[in-house]
């Protein structure tokens, strides 16, 4: 099993970013966590970043490709990308949305996500545990539908 | 650690109702798993279900004395009770909010959260799972602020 | 066939209540006009009447088992009751909404109903008569899917 | 008693028309069952169809001379016709609304009524047998008003 | 002259919960400051707490036979309930509603009161004090209407 | 100089019609009211009222090559017909809008004019004498531009 | 009978002001076509204008001693002052609510009227034009009262 | 192949209304190059301009019989006709909607269709070419599905 | 200790002014009441009215040397005055709001107070006894405080 | 004469891509259709598709320098960019928006567009005969303005 | 070069009011510091506060005879004034807005402006310094009309 | 001090694109004059623009290194991008947001600024002089916080 896990703007700031809202853990920290919850439950996992909108949806269109499942924190672009709801519903595969604070205790544009409603769930507000809660679900979805 | 579940109402028919929407899973059933789950974890779980707002209030308010912190699934009353997320506040236990299907890819009125702002987080949309990945993401919580 | 024939929250007081709105038969009298036509349409009847919410969603998931169809008169839960709204969603059975004054010539509030959805149909603004109408409506509606 | 049963645009279609939304009975099948109860209640009856707003206008207005009360199925022009309303409002005639589908199962727009306002109630769901619901409504409210 | 005071969910916990918004006073502590104002009025008291919903309305509903007046805290259903509107209409009896934080400075959704509309006036935060100026202002419009 | 009254749905039921809210003048008093202003004003007049918004716009249409101006009571069409104002737009004659009752005092609904922002002016809450207003207005618009 | 005429705040710049929106009619031009319209129909009349609210407040309360109503071109004010209203209202006078332009061509804030509702009928398109038509309106208004 | 082309209110005006708007050429103009272009492809084409939102729904219900497809011009009534649009429904037709101007640069209210949801598709903003444009759609349109 | 009560514009007429909603009191009666019930608390007090919002806030700015808090009753500036809103923030002194009628059971736009959040509290619906609540209100809240 | 053909986000995944709502044609199936029809109308095509919505604003610019118009699809960012609306705005050059798919039977934030008031004109639902009309559409809107 | 610079309600109160949103400048040594400036660039300055919207008003009209340009920092009457608004229309002369605090980091009422739309330009959040900015802005864009 | 100016999508373009709106001088004058103002602050200055959202932010992050503010004028993206607004956030570093024209005169989709809340202040529609004002303010901003 094959897992793409895309994290979005700003997020390569983690843990020098407004920590009081985001912790003090790193991309790379949670990188490396995800690495071994995907050892523990043998998968094979590609990280990848990036601030742009454009190369987001290059790296979802790829993943048909090769992927067998998207965990994805949009960050900003939660709240304004159609395009990438749109690449996620064009490769068909099961995405778990999830993000490190409870955007539901933020600014009210920040409560509507275009992306929710074409993934399998939304974990919220756990930190980097959102990450790993995440995985999780994704594998045992996999699994379910196996 | 001793944790919480609250079922919200109709989720006593669970398995029975809708399964197009929530599945052929019983509460019995998920209960189990959670029992499981928490063994693992070395946790002690209650779990409790009712129609009535009240009475899901009343045992809310009994938690602040004998938990430490709770996993809901609001069910309906996500979308009405002010009451809930009151009571919740008042007992100043970490929350969970857990949904079985995917909040977001149903009528306009369930994408509000009464409790959601009150809570750690929220996972939505992973039927049965929602409750697993919920008490994990609780225990990590509570064990984080230990 | 078994009907059973909800009664929401304060129609208790009917006939002494705002006489003007309500008019001036009691919750008994509509029983038992209720009982009289149910006799002549070879229909057995179970009439209930609650305050509570909670109560109220007990008895239609009750209903699943001995019940053909509920005629429902919601009264204040139809503005506000998600929860009755999957009860009846949840067991399936056709139901009729019936309201005693013109939910339209009140509040605005008024004007929606959480129920009307998961309904077969709405009757509203006739009185003790809306009971009579929602009971035969339901009636030749069940007859018609023998 | 004599009352007029008003049908608005397409309605002429019945039975042709999106069988699935609005059932497989003509209109005049749904004239001739109204005959049949107006004999069975001693109503004597006429029946009238027009897709013209300005042609309903009328009808109604005559009523006032010939009629004691309507039922009116005002199909697509319950949610845009501010003038039927006035010309209802004006003849001041008891009126029945009635629909055959569940207009709060339908889009958005079809759930505001500009005419249940001036209407003693409103029936809807039920398919033809909207219609003689209606007419035993209005019959049952002209009476209890002799 | 006998006063009925009720209080919503959640205010059995008053002193112990968020007490930086509602105040380090207990649910007694405030029944017994308005224990003491009435006898100063010659008032006989009823002081009763639920969290539910269903209840708050059979007690009100009792009022109507045992009652001159009703001082209500309304507490969270102040926002949801129209079922306790439509009982302190229908019993008839004045009504006070009273707050003990100022609830315009709060989240947006607790400034819409369902009950202000049917009560005589509301009195909002000025902490217990909101129940004493209520219970005079309630025994002042008693007494006028003598 | 030329002038054309028209008069929208339900006019001609003037003096009959909810005399509480539009006062007990018929039509034909009003047309003679305003030929008598117009003969002083030495204006030739032709009044015309239809219930039909088709019939409305073709009168509007044959006004180009006769009239100087319109003078136009649209009564429920206000509110509703995209189609009346276009054809005001299209003839390029001056318009005057009149209401017989204070739409300002009525369901929310009527305060909306598709018609006030193609005409030159609009009078409104005067009963018959809005008419006489609105052609006196017209009158002097017109000698203004000569 | 003795009419006040008050102007709001800015008129006093007429002539001089936006030509293109307001005409070149000075103020006092307007007065002093309203006292002949006055002188005409035996009015005695009495003109105000101010640029402060609480003065326009204080002419209007006095009016209630000395006049016999009112024609009222609120201006800016009639977009946002509550108070004019509630003097209005209070002095319980006819009130007849002019405008210079066409309110409902300019931007949406200044198509709602505070005034309108408290108003015996509004006029508005007609340039100084709108003065004269309303102190015809409230002379032949009062004078229907006589 | 057999077409119907609906030409809404006010189009019979076209070439003389508004033309910094709609352009100069006329209604006959276009029926002759549409029928130019029909010849072209062997479309046998009807042309129909009404005024009256009723007979423009008789045609298109005659059209049920007697044609493979619409290309219609709504005009004013693309925004209020919810009539129309159940008529283009019930005939299950395959329609095309045409506009001369671009809608989208024009007032808010414009840009609402209640024709859009129903057609297959829609040209709005290149004149008469957009007629010819859309006839040229729908030819393919039925083409495709033979 | 000393209060500053303030009354907003049209207050001055009391007693006058629509008494089916305001009553039969007058302004000096019922700045005398205060009078008393200050003498009562030991309250030093002064009266001060004004239809003139800049005047209301030149008070409240003088009130910063002189007072210990406001008693206000800012009528219908409540509902559209930021500035005074502004200048009860910037003395920085406790403030009571008090209203005569029932804010929330009269148009819609008087259930917004702009005064309500910076405010101790607000007190309405009670007639001149809002007053005496009110000032009784701020004396227990000065005292607390002392 | 030149024209740009545009093709936003996820376009190049068509054919693949949710064939039921967007059909089996591939982008390069089209950009050759519209080869064959350009050659006929002798008219030099560039295609371009991409993801990024920078990369779609640097080819608009360019297009300023070597384009007579530009036949757009900017699929998800018609709702949501007004920096691509800017760009077209800014190079002055004619532009056709098209869509594949009936924009207004999908979601309620996709009946949006930031383009369409800045171009000629909008074709939308006809699969890729969208693209074939709308160039056919730039090529006639051209030679007119020649 | 003259320039008016208008101080808006309660900004007479700088330096004592809320420091923590105003900042610790008074109000003279703003002026103070706007002189200095004005000195340097060789402008003439006169600086005026009121609490009151009418005198405000009175002093902008008095500035179309003796002023070049304004800087006004309307304080809470941005919000709620449209009398300011057209004042500063109707006398033509270039305005500068300024504000002390960023507007749009408050509450959400404060992000509308009625005179930013008749503004040249808005200044805000820079405390005293958005003054001297916008002195510098109103300099420059009168030079460069020059 | 080191200060970084963004221009955002199409700012590339000035001088060129719609003189009437954004006027005739190039984005490399504006540069120029602001290095011309840098040098006399001894500020020195980086610029850089680009149209990409993605390509902003990673010079914004960029920035956290080497510079001591931002003045940015993110155009297009002021109203669509939470991306960048999250940038500017995490950054932290002291910013002026600027924009060419009055925002607040056009389009109402431009009067909103995602960019506002994290700014210090914003300068709006002085043409290239919002720059050189914003970069004053600035500049005295972080000398203040020395």
């Amino acid at each position: 099993m094959h897992i793409l896990v895309l994290h979005g703007p700003n997020l390569n700031l983690l843990g020098t970013r407004e920590p009081d809202v985001y912790g003090f853990d790193t991309l790379a920290g949670i990188n490396e966590a995800l690495t071994l919850l995907a050892d523990d439950l043998s998968i094979s996992l590609t990280c990848f970043q990036s601030n742009s909108e454009g190369e987001l949806i290059d790296r979802i269109q790829a993943a048909a490709h090769d992927c067998d499942g998207i965990v994805i924190n949009p960050a900003a672009y939660t709240h304004t990308s159609v395009a990438i709801r749109d690449a996620l519903s064009a490769v068909a595969l099961p995405v778990v949305e999830v993000h490190l604070s409870n955007i539901h205790c933020r600014e009210e544009f920040r409560t509507r996500s275009f992306i929710a409603p074409v993934a399998v769930g939304q974990i919220t507000g756990f930190g980097p545990d959102s990450y790993l809660l995440g995985l999780r679900a994704l594998f045992n979805h996999i699994k379910k539908g196996l």
